[in-house]
């Protein structure tokens, strides 16, 4: 990756984080979430705080990632703090002064408390919530990139482990397979914890793999995402072990047709609520509406559930190059579940998936 | 494992904790810390709040874990929220009054800001932060029987990947096979990143595993743990590939035997900060004092970095039953770095391991 492209995108993402300051009359902001500092400075640890000012943007992180930032962050001053970084920013050469943003959605209570007593006299300290949220939507071509790659790596990986799926093995040892090929092939670490839920189980949208053995006749839904390159992916397939019955048969056509329809419905200018709506009518068609219980998708990126939510709720408008999941699920409790996701990135004529992998149902 | 005994110790903690509450007058108290509500009622998922009052302990959560709960959660009551725990908490009929603690050390305070909103005008919420950690330090049998239970899976992993240590082999090909065999011999997973770190990396306490092949003549600073039942194991070896120089051995005698000395010194009684500067002490003794930058160690639970810390600024004094690891280390920046950590339980005879696996150098 050539790192000039990568630091112009920073740069261009750090001046539309200055207007949005600007906008709400901050002087200063303090990120805390580590998601956005990686966004904005490619420092990949998790201790530290990023201020931005209108003509300062300094990393305060302690001395364990010292070689890090040096490898790391360019876009950025780097300061490494002893005794903690709000005490340097009180007595360091900052000139907070008039209002100062905090960003509250990743800060804790008790921290954000300790932090307003410091500041106080010097900045008045606001709250600032969901700061980022509209910043991040819309990807660049590096990031595009990264999430391609990750993507990838995560077919890769489920092409890799479906052979091993068999009456003598566990979701635990197909879940653990998922996480270590992950990282043999290149992934930092998963986007979440792998999702390896067979028969009854795979009626819980979010089940924990199990000691449960899989068995033959049975639906199987893996959902799985890996990080590049601080990129999220996210995939889900629902494959069968062996014949399964003519009505989970039919299921999977409902979802695998509800998860075409959203992928073709899918365009710029339309809101996420519309998009959302338009699939969980397909499906309420077939009487399912009360088995898709969760919203159709999530935006993904350093996240790898961001914005824009593609639920009803949202009141987002869905534009160029935002990257989110298109994934309806049917799930019968008690007895089966499926789910079909792509991750997508909306272009001018409609949804590209990251994923190739076949939305026809696969028979171990 | 005796599902009526866990109940019994999780009763008597949910009784230390009313008592806590009686002592700082609260009527209520709303808990955001998933290993506080795991260690309270079992439920190892991660959405959800739990209050807990005089007369009642009810958990919160949400509709992907209703079937979850009906088979972890014994001790509390649960509700299934469709639109957040906060409506029903001013809706439902907790006859919230007085004063409220609100657990913020692990709730973001835009999450605060909102919940103390909806509050207003029934109960005054107050923040409470650290409520919970000294009611944590001090274990029961349950709890240490799993605790050793997570360690000596950690050490038959640690077993089964020293053999894969070659030249041709690099930090995140053991890292990734680390956690695959934690979740293949039974851990629920890693309880941190594992921290495979070969020559001048092993001067970064927190390094991440690179892509880096292991070299002859090098030493490999290996930090591992997993989780067992919630909760967690934490050890550390120094291994070499092939034959390292006598510096390097000597440094590994200079941090084996302050390991060893601060073992031997660990008594019921005593304050952590003694034991720290103890063994600080020790190596200070040999002139490494500015090469040893973190404290000597940390309890260990439900969480695998909690109360005691042992460093130079606790205040606590050492009780039968607590738990916490004794992890000196000597670092020399761009050369390499030497750690040693058990994970001991205190006794009234002094410190017992739950590491078995040996502190001299292994040579591979």
């Amino acid at each position: 990756m050539d790192q000039s492209l990568h630091d112009f995108f920073r740069k261009e993402a750090l001046d539309k984080v200055r207007h949005a300051m600007a906008n709400q009359h901050l002087d200063a902001l303090i990120v805390s979430d580590y998601s956005v500092i990686r966004w904005l400075t490619g420092f990949s640890g998790s201790t530290g705080k990023l201020l931005i000012s209108p003509d300062r943007c300094v990393l305060f992180t302690d001395f364990r990632y010292r070689e890090q930032v040096a490898l790391e962050v360019r876009m950025a001053e780097t300061v490494i703090t002893t005794d903690g970084y709000a005490g340097e920013l009180v007595s360091g050469s900052y000139s907070l002064s008039g209002v100062t943003g905090i960003q509250s959605d990743t800060m804790s209570w008790d921290e954000a408390l300790r932090l307003c007593g410091k500041l106080d006299g010097q900045t008045t300290a606001v709250p600032v919530a969901s700061f980022f949220d509209d910043l991040r939507m819309v990807k660049n071509s590096v990031e595009l990139m990264h999430m391609q790659r990750a993507a990838a790596i995560s077919e890769q990986v489920l092409e890799l482990v479906l052979p091993m799926i068999r009456p003598d093995v566990t979701e635990i040892d197909i879940a653990a397979e998922i996480s270590y090929q992950h990282k043999k092939l290149g992934a930092e670490r998963d986007s979440f914890d792998p999702i390896v839920a067979s028969g009854p189980r795979g009626a819980m949208p979010h089940a924990k793999p199990s000691a449960a053995h899989f068995r033959s006749g049975e639906l199987i839904v893996i959902d799985t995402g890996c990080v590049y390159e601080g990129y999220a992916s996210d995939q889900t397939r629902t494959v069968a072990l062996g014949r399964v019955s003519p009505e989970a048969r039919g299921i999977y056509r409902i979802v695998s047709e509800a998860q075409q329809f959203g992928f073709d419905s899918a365009r710029c200018g339309m809101s996420a609520a519309e998009l959302d709506t338009l699939v969980r009518d397909f499906i309420a068609g077939y009487g399912y509406a009360d088995a898709f219980g969760h919203s159709l998708g999530h935006g993904v990126g350093v996240d790898v559930h961001e914005e824009p939510r593609i639920s009803s709720k949202s009141s987002r408008i869905l534009q160029e190059n935002m990257v989110f999941t298109i994934e309806p699920g049917i799930y019968l409790p008690g007895r089966f579940g499926v789910r079909i996701e792509d991750t997508v990135v909306l272009l001018p004529d409609g949804a590209h998936s990251f994923q190739r992998f076949t939305k026809q149902l696969v028979e171990l």
